[in-house]
């Protein structure tokens, strides 16, 4: 008899806090990436699989492992073509979606309908979300699926477009029925990053053609199988920049193309969205320091996120030579260092230290320029 | 698309080994527990839910995540009377069994055909296991369930007995009926450890009609969610100490009541059982120690298990005084101290250092006790 | 030579940020307790040793170790009378200080400047921080030391006096000696928690006689010898609720009793502390619920510091029965759940849920006692 | 006063055990790499310091700590020139060593007297270790210095020669008073590893010129600040192949040059040591395996060390396929796959696959080439 599962029915009081190891595991920790100014941050994954396809989970467990993990949406897009458990399952292309709401709607977590419609290539794998119903898509053409989604209004975005299982060599290619699916406005997205992939080509096409960057996680199995979620590690995000956090607000930024990606150490996006995120994760302690003559002080940076910013610049000035490199983890406060070049200087002078965030990417090539302000009073060697 | 899955039909060479993180995912580790004399140690689970009744999983991700865990054998027991699932999933009470048999085999994992019979207290919910069919068990009356179970040759053991769900007290209570079942040989071992629940007074019956001892998880969700199986923290388990690893073996074990359980950090069981395990895990790395005066020695104890071994006793010799609390942890080298009484004292002598290993419980009050030899030569304080 | 030492003299821009992992290392884990009205909770352990005395460690190791830890203030306390390494290192009662403030200014940890007045009981070790000048104590009479400790405007406290190295029954004893120094204001306050041990009776007579409570580490050895500090497993703290973080603001909430103690899962104090502490923590995400006849609602609670709260009680009301037993882990948000007990209650009714948090202690026996409110809208089953 | 700690003199029984997570951290943990064919593989750094020179701890820190990480032997190697201490502590060169050598023969760690000869470049630091007494070394020539160690017998060895202190660039240049020392038999040994910096340079030096590779710590700090030794990060070790583990056949065997390096997630040594270390440590489940038509079959392989082995491979015969990467997790079973290539292949048949283990660096481009033999059953598709 179900014992300890909360969303599934019966849920028995008695059984709740009996254990204490048990509860740590049923609980959720927040991603930290801030909120920027005018919008709240929002963690969504809108790619994942339950049973009712290929998937090993009954659909009420990706609400409560989004949960657990600190995301705030998840679409469930079950195949419509690809129904592998059909002779022990029927197929039933609403059921996911409707099974896993409730455990949802319980946890404050948004479920999104969605369904992923699953061809050859081209043009490939599409998912549709924010759907009024699933069946509909269920249709020979793949082109009626779309416009039938379309119609509906849903959001419409292509999955995994350099997936090894239709493109061998793993590159992404664009087709004809791509350019036919943009410009009837029937694909609105792409996915930068599935699951472990990114797909440098695609961030370009996202970028020239002004596709919403999605990054998803694709999940089949139970998610704890794939990435360490107990310890921090954490499936690939799309973050969505909501004006507040509801159903029509994630919809309404992702057609706004409002989206970054969270990747494993990287954040993937454009730089009006990157620049703020690092700029509210980070507090100079103490941004006026002493050096010395040629001696040493030291800048302590606070970051409150949760990511690694990597942080690389020649910061060699007349004065002072500051660190080249220098690494601000997440949820720690560490050191730069101050190194005055003269024994001789003297007086306060103001430095802008230059630094490129490796692993936040705006371009395949090209990563954030960043400054942190510094003070330096200098007292020569007596 | 399923693009990670060994176990679910399709499986991509080209997508294996492209991330190493999710490969290390994809690792069996195993269980440290050592064979006995004339058995091998076996780690089982007798007792877990699929989607086909109220768990959350495919019936695969049961091979594969027991697989991970270390795990030698699982039985498939899905309620017979509880489905919740039905209108989803047509009551099917053979597929989960066939279903988790494909990836058992190809891992080596072996998995048991079971159902569990699901009636209220008494008798409560009873497991058959080692079955040929599971449908005949789907009958009006329980006594006809398990009579049928018994003549296809199961192996029939009393879940929970004293899970709040049937005892609010959680206490265990014989029933009349359980003495209807055992007289006609319809029970064969019972649960002495259930999920995070250990059941003393359970422990006893067991002792005391020779009831085979099993510690199951009973598990629902996705292992990982109820326990950090990627760093150690296991499910109950049934140690069966079997002629060899085999399906045949393991029954054989079982009806000659040849288990011990393995739950959180404590070994329960016979001491014929527990006693040669704790041999077999511990190596004295330096027997023979010099203590010179009031000066102390070190003893280096290896344990080569997984389980701490906590040992408490009153070590108090003329000559020496020995550690009196001493955790030897699994899979480390620690230190027993050995401390001269004496500055005078010469010679060379041997102890047995007695220790009570508290977690290793021969009953609900007594525990296991073992000595651990040294020699010490003395040497007066000049 | 030392290549990746900040805080020893020498230190090498090139050798820093070169490998990612060591930075990783040299990094400052702030220890979330929060802030309580009109005064900041310093982070403080006033007790630790050096190679100057019987430590292992160079003075400057105790700086940088509490910076990483997330320590606010540090004293350096090294026997005064026990100087085993004096052979080699020749007796300098200033030096310990002197050197830990170095680095200590480098990365604004607060080092104070005390001794260790270590005598046999009575009156065994006493503590003297603040001091103006160390070798002044190193004098035959102990009431001498004390008393030019006192003259210096030192603050002073009885360290672990339930030592087993001095009662050897873990007992502490009040001497007649004790009641002495107490009346006459030379013994300030008490350590209630020294290293892994916590006196209850000292913890009385703190409250009795309105001693400041302290907890402190006493460490030796390099801490991440004793604590896995890599991985949140701390030292035992003092909390000191100050005006600022400085020195004199530090010295003045010492003299003045504003004191609590951090020891493992533990806040020891009084409730105008440990009160503000806990509600500073707390944020009830969805404290409005609505509950459908005898269903279930969750209300999520996040907890923002790194005390794990061990909530109990017994919150049956006529119309809802809330989780009698909770634990609101540190950093995570979890789920308090609120049942309906009619299937026909309706309209809105507000809920004070009542709790003791067992680990919150205000006296050996007594606990915090909290509340929390909750607004269920009750919806018949219809 | 000292309570917790076993090594520096006094030790009390009482304290011992009385907490089971301070004994947790008193543990020693193997580290697991197997002997191979006539030697055992002891785990050995031969390049630490202490306060008696420029490091932060007392040199019993040393014996302890390399205990419990699993080493066999230690040298201490304290500057003679770079005396920064001596103000507080005298210069006395042979005490470190004298000191660590106590607790380390109580524990059975072979701590072995070293001195570092601290000059400019050239010719740099130089470690000689197994001295018979370190004043001697203090004299104004390295040339005397050198030749007095070598007199003494000592094995002699060059030290990170691309550190960035002596070499900005990094580079290790090799200078005419190497050549002098070479030829005079003054330079045994050199270090490929040193801290965290590998020198491919020098490790193509040690080849051409048959000098012992030497991978140490050079640790100055606490080990437990720089790595995380609580959970298996490791110091660079020099891999010792001797006759047995005694202070005589560590030095027989470095004169002999049968040494190896651990380094991070690297082996570094020669082929004759490597690969029997590979095959020592590896053991294929499953060698023989049925493969239907162009299914998969699944070949477990357990690798016992504590090396992740990265292997990468082009397996594409005629009937099957094999993983072309596979990364054998230390400590763990890992899955190769094998896939047939026809639905109508019979019949059995063997196969090598062949890999290149990236990790196991027999020059600065090469690493190892091994073999994984497995025999396949192939049953065509019906």
């Amino acid at each position: 008899m179900t014992k300890r599962t909360v969303l599934f029915g019966v849920l028995l009081i008695a059984g709740i806090g009996a254990s204490s190891r048990a509860e740590v595991i049923r609980a959720r920790t927040s991603i930290q990436i801030p909120d920027i100014p005018g919008y709240v941050t929002l963690k969504c994954d809108f790619h994942t699989h339950t049973v009712f396809s290929d998937g090993a989970v009954w659909p009420s467990v990706r609400a409560e492992e989004a949960w657990r993990e600190g995301l705030d949406a998840i679409a469930i897009t079950d195949h419509i073509e690809y129904q592998p458990h059909k002779n022990d399952l029927p197929t039933n292309h609403s059921r996911s979606f409707e099974i896993a709401k409730e455990p949802g709607d319980a946890l404050g977590m948004i479920v999104i309908r969605g369904s992923e419609v699953t061809r050859k290539m081209p043009p490939g794998h599409i998912n549709a979300i924010f759907l009024q119903s699933n069946p509909p898509l269920d249709t020979p053409d793949w082109r009626d699926a779309l416009r039938i989604a379309a119609d509906q209004g849903a959001f419409i975005f292509w999955n995994h477009p350099g997936w090894t299982g239709q493109q061998p060599d793993g590159l992404a290619r664009w087709y004809p029925e791509h350019t036919e699916l943009f410009d009837k406005h029937l694909i609105h997205g792409i996915e930068v990053v599935n699951d472990q992939s990114y797909y440098p080509e695609v961030h370009r096409w996202a970028l020239e053609k002004n596709l919403t960057m999605m990054g998803n996680s694709d999940v089949h199995d139970p998610i704890g199988m794939v990435f360490d979620t107990d310890h921090q590690e954490r499936r690939a995000l799309t973050l969505v920049f909501a004006k507040e956090k509801s159903l029509d607000a994630i919809k309404e930024a992702l057609v706004a193309h409002r989206t970054a990606v969270l990747f494993e150490d990287m954040l993937i996006g454009r730089q009006e969205y990157l620049e703020p995120i690092f700029k509210a994760s980070i507090k100079v302690v103490n941004p006026s320091v002493t050096v010395k003559g040629k001696g040493l002080a030291l800048v302590q940076i606070t970051n409150t996120s949760d990511v690694d910013y990597q942080m690389v610049g020649n910061n060699r000035f007349d004065e002072i030579t500051g660190s080249s490199r220098l690494t601000l983890y997440g949820g720690k406060t560490v050191l730069m260092q101050i190194r005055g070049n003269s024994e001789t200087t003297t007086g306060k002078k103001s430095f802008e230290l230059k630094y490129t965030v490796k692993n936040l990417k705006l371009t395949p090539e090209d990563s954030l320029q960043v400054t942190i302000p510094v003070e330096v009073n200098f007292v020569p060697t007596k």
